[in-house]
């Protein structure tokens, strides 16, 4: 059997760069999958059920809540979204390593749920430069732009419950500490011990 | 001013591998320092004081213990061995990652110490290759190889004390995944804390 893979849960704000960064890790591993959410909104063209989103009635995703099948849901404009624990325990199980980005809020909610989840925090190399970020992309009107940093500082004021902080100056450096990040935890002896057998001379 | 360096402990019972590691590791990084060792025995020819140990007098070494100067030392037939604070602390405020290759009692006292050493057991992928290690360069008696296996034994039993366990399987494995730790743990959250000012953005 495969050694166990981890749950790794990264966060950070608009802004940040983690998807540029995620995209630079997958070409560093092979052995990384993303964690699919289930939602209750109606797919749009394109979109496959168990691919881009597991598409669930209101009714059926009340009654995995109601039977704790969530690592994390929440409520956004009158839609459910939510990561089923059964895809990414079975992935993890073969030996994937499962990839959770996701918000803060729900982060916290995995990480009370998992403590054997790795938590990443991404940041900006400043405040200012993520600013620079924000507005450099942005055709927004002023008031838009302002209420992205608000919820950005206060994303931020929370990578203090991240075992991990990635600061993205430059994003195939920060890939390359994600891959170190995941290689270590592999090796963490708690995790090494629990895949042994009992006797076993390391015991 | 550069960011703190590491305090690495590594143990492993003789036939791990672990100083071809090491060296495998070296050619990695070049953020990696050794701690030197005080000793109360003589220096041997072409040894020199502070390269290869600090040669210190009875007298000063157990003014030294008194003094609380040592991360750990001990007794070995007749004289004393140990591993001052003060320069690995000075090589780690200048940012190197300070290597300590110790034994597990050593290593005991340094992690029951210093909380923010990071500590790696290197293990062998088993002990039947061990034995065959120890064996296969051993031209010694088999009293002796007996004694070895027994303490090879007793310290592979002291892995689960160590955060991170490595078995050596591939000297270059084995070095990528140290390397990775290393990196890995530079970015804990409670390191990149420390070194921030107050009033950051990220607290």
């Amino acid at each position: 059997m495969a050694e166990k893979g981890l749950l790794v849960v990264i966060s950070g704000p608009s802004g940040a760069g983690k998807s540029t960064v995620i995209s630079e890790l997958m070409k560093l591993r092979s052995d990384i999958r993303f964690s699919v959410s289930a939602t209750t909104r109606a797919p749009r063209p394109f979109e496959e059920d168990g691919l881009h989103y597991y598409f669930r009635t209101h009714e059926e995703f009340a009654r995995m809540i109601k039977e704790g099948e969530f690592l994390e849901y929440a409520e956004y404009v009158g839609n459910y979204y939510g990561t089923p624990a059964g895809p990414v325990n079975e992935h993890m199980a073969e030996g994937w390593n499962v990839l959770l980005d996701i918000e803060v809020q729900g982060a916290a909610q995995v990480m009370a749920k998992r403590p054997d989840a790795v938590s990443i925090f991404m940041a900006p190399p400043s405040f200012e430069e993520l600013e620079r970020r924000l507005r450099g992309r942005a055709t927004d009107a002023e008031e838009k732009i302002l209420g992205r940093l608000e919820t950005a500082r206060l994303e931020c004021s929370q990578a203090k419950n991240y075992a991990y902080i990635v600061v993205n100056d430059d994003a195939e450096i920060a890939a390359r500490k994600l891959d170190a990040i995941i290689t270590a935890e592999r090796c963490r002896s708690g995790r090494k011990l629990e895949s042994i057998a009992e006797g076993d001379f390391l015991l």
